[in-house]
């Protein structure tokens, strides 16, 4: 176990991490094999230092003045955030959102792979999406509990989700990615990440708003 | 035109206002009439001082004791950021995910409203997608332009986002929501907001694997 795998990260560092990961892998396929942490800072409209802290939190050490091999660094930033190893997963709701989770082959890239869908739905319940196997709801917490799953997504309608979410719990899910746009109440050992679509939505729909009646367009 | 309109708020602010409006959709199922800041803190575990300062932004002025009228907190939260009119957008990229967005009957709350969607898939080229029709996407500049479009989702895969987004600021669209994980490089004036999914994906990776090595389960 390295010193690494104990040092605890402040959220706005892992925000940020995935972020300089897209950006490395563009800087390799142009066929690049250092970077700066000035570099990163520039294309990302970011503040060098900041930029250095955040890669210091992998352990990666950066070399006078060609700073990391890219491919290192990739290496680095993938084993903090464990995207090198996989987590299986329980996704509870197929409705649009769920069904484009299952689908989305990307996030076998970061780690994520599910292997059982849960709905209510009897018409769903049976079949399978992307070779997932849906089932009926009330077989997830026998079924987390017995398969040790640790991770749990959230795409439930909003007013139900709280009571998935306990479901998922009662099955020893220490994790849940939710994505109902509702705060859920679950223990203090419980994480929960809100996936912000909302919040992200907010963002763009005010800036654009100012901009329209500053009349800068 | 109030002074409100001209009050460019922070972005932390922005993200957390949803939030409010979720629990205060949530207080007004429940039979409340009023609330205070202070609650609204102990509820989403936030600074109270903050809760007030983000609640003033809307403009709108609370009472000692009671606090704000729920309702009134609703609608000026709902018009400060724009949620209470329809912005017309436009989508690009009909994969899982973009069929999910199509298909989030939720986002109309929200005042994002699809007009068409855009592909280069002559399977779906043609087809509607609840409603919404499916185009070539070489016919989104002029469509935007002849529309007026200035709002556009991209969901596309990231190999295409920036030739994609070049496209709809070609046709004058000037705020795009990016679901593709890649850094986007356009002009200063364009709006662009990351939807952040890995981001929120690397906080819940991180903070389990935390969890699992310090055995505190």
């Amino acid at each position: 176990m390295t010193a690494s795998q104990f040092k605890s990260a402040p959220e706005p560092t892992l925000r940020r991490l995935p972020r300089y990961l897209h950006l490395l892998f563009r800087l390799r396929e142009g066929g690049l094999e250092d970077v700066s942490s000035t570099l990163i800072a520039r294309e990302l409209k970011l503040d060098p230092t900041q930029v250095r802290k955040d890669i210091e939190y992998t352990d990666i050490v950066g070399r006078p003045k060609t700073g990391y091999p890219i491919e290192d660094l990739i290496i680095a930033i993938e084993a903090f955030l464990n995207w090198n190893n996989t987590e299986d997963a329980f996704i509870a709701g197929v409705g649009n959102l769920g069904s484009a989770m299952l689908g989305y082959q990307r996030f076998k890239k970061y780690g994520l792979n599910f292997v059982a869908a849960f709905d209510t739905d009897k018409q769903k319940i049976g079949t399978q999406i992307d070779t997932i196997p849906v089932l009926s709801i009330e077989k997830l917490p026998d079924l987390a509990n017995r398969m040790k799953i640790k991770f749990g997504v959230l795409t439930v309608p909003p007013q139900y989700a709280q009571f998935v979410a306990e479901i998922m719990v009662e099955g020893g899910i220490k994790a849940i990615w939710n994505f109902a746009p509702c705060q859920l109440k679950l223990p203090d050992d419980v994480i929960v990440e809100n996936a912000q679509l909302t919040q992200s939505l907010a963002v763009i729909s005010r800036k654009l708003h100012e901009k329209k009646i500053l009349g800068s367009d």
